[in-house]
């Protein structure tokens, strides 16, 4: 251990994909958190108050802190951790904010301590920080973001995440600044729902991953259609069907809701037609008067990456 | 057009593949119907008697007549078909007997005309076929049928058929001499089935299709889980988990019931493996003296093959 502090990018992630409720996700490029971790001498995590947004410094009720605390259990060592983070994922975004912090500060400890941990034992930690920001024990976020590009949550009890080749897409992501909190968002769903509709999502879900693996943009369109969450939720998002039909008429190839929103995504072949989208999203919550974010990024091969000095 | 008789091997094909419900499928080498179309000069079908089974001949009623009256009303010349089938695959076993004189008519008859429609049309011809069958116009048998290999039908209208790489396996499957009518096997299922479950049902669906795209039988393995329907439907097959786990201690990477039944699969990585599991298949039935089929079979990537002179 030649260095004692590592410092990250954590990225922003999409989860859901559409069709695949629960089970699938993809990393950002942007926007990213900074999350710096240094060693110290006390079996124990410190988090600095946060730079960006008011949040927890209890560790054990920080979505960076909690993971670390799973992690000091495994570690016989007597030694602790020291966070600092440069939030820049907004909370309650549908980007996965928790995700980033918690995932960016597992990879930084796992680096600073010589890469003891698995890919999954560090997925496994970070989901400890999704339970304290959603109550739920959930990878849908920290997977792709500790994985990078696409990555299919099989199963989260015994922990099973398969990596998915990532399409050569971009991604417009827009946020209206309307607030969603995550448990109603699951709440509104239905716990019954049609067989002949799970059918069509599985279906789907099955026709995107291979259009993943066989690089099939029209496949990929296809398959990018959502029959069971999709047309509960849109409902908690002022103007959705506008922005979504709008971007596909721009040329992309489909998207949806980003995990629970109010952030949407939209997938597109090429920059020029990202922007495209971005434009349009722009326009049709101008003209609504609400206030917005938004984000264009390639997929993200790499997930969480350690900045070099 | 230089010949005026075709004929073609149809082999059997196992629906669902567990998880994949109403929606994923694969060919079987062996057993397989013969079918012998010729060309007449008059526009109409004509089904000589079926040997090995008392079927209709009544072209409408035909699984294969149907398939090739919706073909005769996209050609304009005046011609018609002549129909020899030699049946192997018992109707009723639930390995695609219908489907196979179905898929082996269309292709035999594409063949005689050189080829004019494309595949997914003639999974279109041979779904009437399977109306006939089973009242219901679905491609789970056909498709794999003519594709060969591994399918995903992603929709049935408008039709999307999507290959998958076949995975280099050993397929045993075991009918017992019981009967299940299709039309049962689906009353008996649940209309409305829990979120939750569908989370886990295209969780693994989509494991499956990323394990057959990997070659991962480890992946495979962990995906041939059914939460739907096998609960359902096993409860008609005797000794259902008898055979299941006892296949699985032989070291087969898992399956279960084939279509609606009353037939059993289980996939194998060798020959040795699907020749262990067929025998522990015998011994369940043997030791309740129901009689039984078995058959051991690589996965076919070619579906209906033309017969060389």
């Amino acid at each position: 251990m030649e260095t004692s502090t590592v410092t990250v990018q954590a990225p922003a992630t999409v989860a859901n994909l559409v069709c695949g409720y629960d089970v699938l996700g993809l990393c950002l490029s942007k926007p990213y958190d900074v999350v710096e971790v240094s060693l110290i001498n006390e079996k124990t995590v410190i988090i600095h108050p946060i730079e960006g947004f008011d949040l927890p410094t209890d560790p054990a009720s920080n979505t960076a802190g909690a993971p670390l605390i799973e992690m000091l259990k495994l570690i016989e060592a007597d030694l602790g951790f020291e966070v600092k983070i440069v939030k820049n994922i907004k909370p309650g975004s549908g980007i996965g904010s928790s995700a980033a912090s918690a995932a960016g500060a597992v990879v930084a400890a796992n680096a600073l301590l010589g890469n003891p941990f698995s890919e999954h034992q560090l997925v496994q930690f970070a989901m400890h920080g999704e339970k304290i920001a959603s109550g739920v024990m959930h990878a849908d976020n920290v997977a792709p973001c500790i994985f990078g590009g696409v990555t299919l949550v099989r199963s989260t009890d015994p922990l099973d995440v398969i990596s998915i080749p990532a399409p050569d897409l971009w991604v417009t992501v827009v946020h209206p600044q309307i607030e969603i909190r995550t448990a109603d968002a699951r709440r509104i769903l239905k716990k019954q729902i049609p067989l002949k509709s799970a059918i069509e999502q599985w279906a789907n879900t099955a026709g995107l991953v291979a259009g993943f693996f066989k690089k099939d943009n029209d496949l990929i369109a296809r398959s990018l259609k959502d029959v069971i969450v999709e047309p509960i939720r849109k409902l908690l998002i002022p103007r959705y069907d506008e922005v979504k039909s709008g971007s596909i008429k721009l040329g992309a190839l489909g998207g949806g809701i980003s995990g629970s929103g109010p952030s949407m995504f939209m997938l597109s072949k090429d920059e020029v037609t990202a922007t495209a989208v971005e434009a349009h999203m722009k326009s049709v919550f101008e003209a609504i008067s609400l206030p917005h974010y938004t984000h264009i990024s390639k997929i993200n091969t790499a997930g969480v990456t350690v900045r070099e000095n």
